[in-house]
């Protein structure tokens, strides 16, 4: 058993993470609203996977972690900005988000539809011009690779067409496959789009800011898709089980609106087995990757990978 | 008196500029609802001002304006974006758009939302991968420029700080500067930022995808700064006395929600002046530009300078 700290190391990366957030947005007058409504659902209470994730990710491939900052700041803006626009009236109509008012519930529908769209481009800004807001950024070639690969994972291939699939998967459930394991495979097609993309990314683009070679890419890519996956098996599961006043959001809704849902599919137990399937995969692939230093340095991308499974929220 | 043939020059950039979006979606299943937002909105009949500007730019300073081609598709996705987003229920609450129904009205509004939202990041998946969709493109270092300067002029201090300004000039008038110079500083202020600076870089993603020098750079900033306002008085000056069937859209909606307006700051007389003086300076700032080959390629830039204030749509 792994005595590594995580939740230590965690609450070093979140402040990390919240204190470069602020600097990026640090020279904006904070009186303009816009500037408020984007910091109000950035600094709303987020666990910082994502870029917990590019951190770790850069440190077990033997980089300073801080290399991994810019791309890591530019993903959870771009997740920050997929939640506003989730929740919008037009979307889930959703009234609050992490126990607090989610953002066009605080200000104005306009100004959440604009503060998504700010961030949303501010995110490639700071990928294409870091600038002072950090001490360390990979090199031009570099960033525009990060442009590309978040673009694609952030886009009408990624995570965009999965907001698309649930709406379509919720608003038209006849349109949906009736052989189970078509339903599964379906399933998955829409977390991979909706959620499994950005965490994906979120290690390639820690790797990628490291200067990965083509194996670590691979193994570490294999990582991630499967801890993508395990997380919404287990955001499927806390929907069953989990307490609300620790999630900050209602819980039991999944089965209310009958959505497709893995323990829908494969019953809470199944899906509990199902996730630590993909959590015992995940770390296999890590161990595929002989470099010396890599064993050791991995260690907080295999703590994570327990966390996402063992999650209260 | 000029015998350019702009309307065949404009005709041709279109033809261009519809072929180069088409390919960019051609891969993607046409089935897909997503896909069949974006293009509903792509292709409703834009008048494609900013990639002409983009391409005559190029063509001025000698190179093949097909370089600017990546940027001009990048600029028009957005542009088209930032209308979806613009006529949603939440801001604008338009059902037409250019004589056919807006994105929300013929889809759903999360579609529209989501269409919005995968046209702006599509653009800058474009810039960062423009691939097999275009015959040429700029370098990697120059395309990570254009980035940096469309992610400036959509975002948070260009395009989207604009929809936040115009806004709250509708929604509370009586913030606005009561004395008549504050309010047309404050008025050029809203369009500098909501249509100026994505024709600002129209024109500058031309310059850059060309290799521009800086004394080139420079005229032609002063040339796109003052089309940029002239377009915005002339838009004021239509919805005065346009003709709704030649524009697609109503008029004398500005006067009726007692909007602030040049003609309403300036008087209608007093905004024809003004949008005149504005298209001096700038044939004034390409003029100063004395590079041997550009006075003559400069021409289809001249002709659009002028074609907007003499538009009638």
């Amino acid at each position: 058993m792994s005595t590594f700290d995580l939740s230590g190391y965690l609450l070093r990366n979140r402040k990390l993470i919240d204190e470069a957030l602020i600097n990026v947005f640090d020279e904006l007058d904070p009186q303009r609203e816009l500037v408020q409504a984007m910091m109000h659902s950035l600094m709303a209470g987020g666990k910082r996977v994502r870029p917990a994730l590019a951190l770790a990710t850069a440190h077990a491939l033997g980089a300073d972690p801080l290399i991994a900052l810019p791309a890591s700041c530019a993903i959870e803006m771009i997740h920050t900005y997929s939640l506003i626009h989730d929740d919008l009236p037009g979307m889930d109509d959703d009234d609050l988000r992490r126990g607090v008012p989610t953002c066009h519930k605080q200000f104005s529908e306009a100004t959440a539809i604009l503060a998504g769209d700010g961030l949303l481009t501010h995110a490639f800004h700071i990928l294409a011009a870091p600038g002072s807001c950090f001490k360390v950024f990979p090199d031009a070639e570099t960033r525009l690779i990060l442009v590309k690969k978040i673009s694609a994972a952030a886009g009408i291939n990624g995570m965009v067409e999965g907001q698309m699939l649930d709406m379509q998967a919720e608003k038209k459930p006849e349109d949906l496959p009736a052989d189970s394991a078509d339903a599964l495979a379906h399933l998955k097609k829409i977390h991979r789009h909706k959620t499994g993309a950005m965490i994906e990314v979120s290690v390639a683009s820690g790797a990628i800011s490291a200067g990965a070679n083509k194996e670590a890419l691979n193994a570490l890519g294999t990582y991630a898709q499967n801890i993508g996956l395990a997380f919404q098996v287990m955001d499927d599961i806390l929907n069953v089980e989990g307490d609300p006043k620790v999630m900050g959001k209602a819980v039991g809704t999944d089965a209310l609106h009958d959505k497709m849902t893995f323990p829908a599919l494969l019953g809470l137990e199944g899906s509990k087995d199902f996730s630590k399937q993909l959590v015992a995969n995940a770390l296999a692939a890590l161990d595929s990757y002989k470099e010396k230093e890599f064993k050791e340095k991995s260690e907080p991308l295999r703590a994570i990978a327990g966390y996402i499974i063992n999650r209260n929220r």
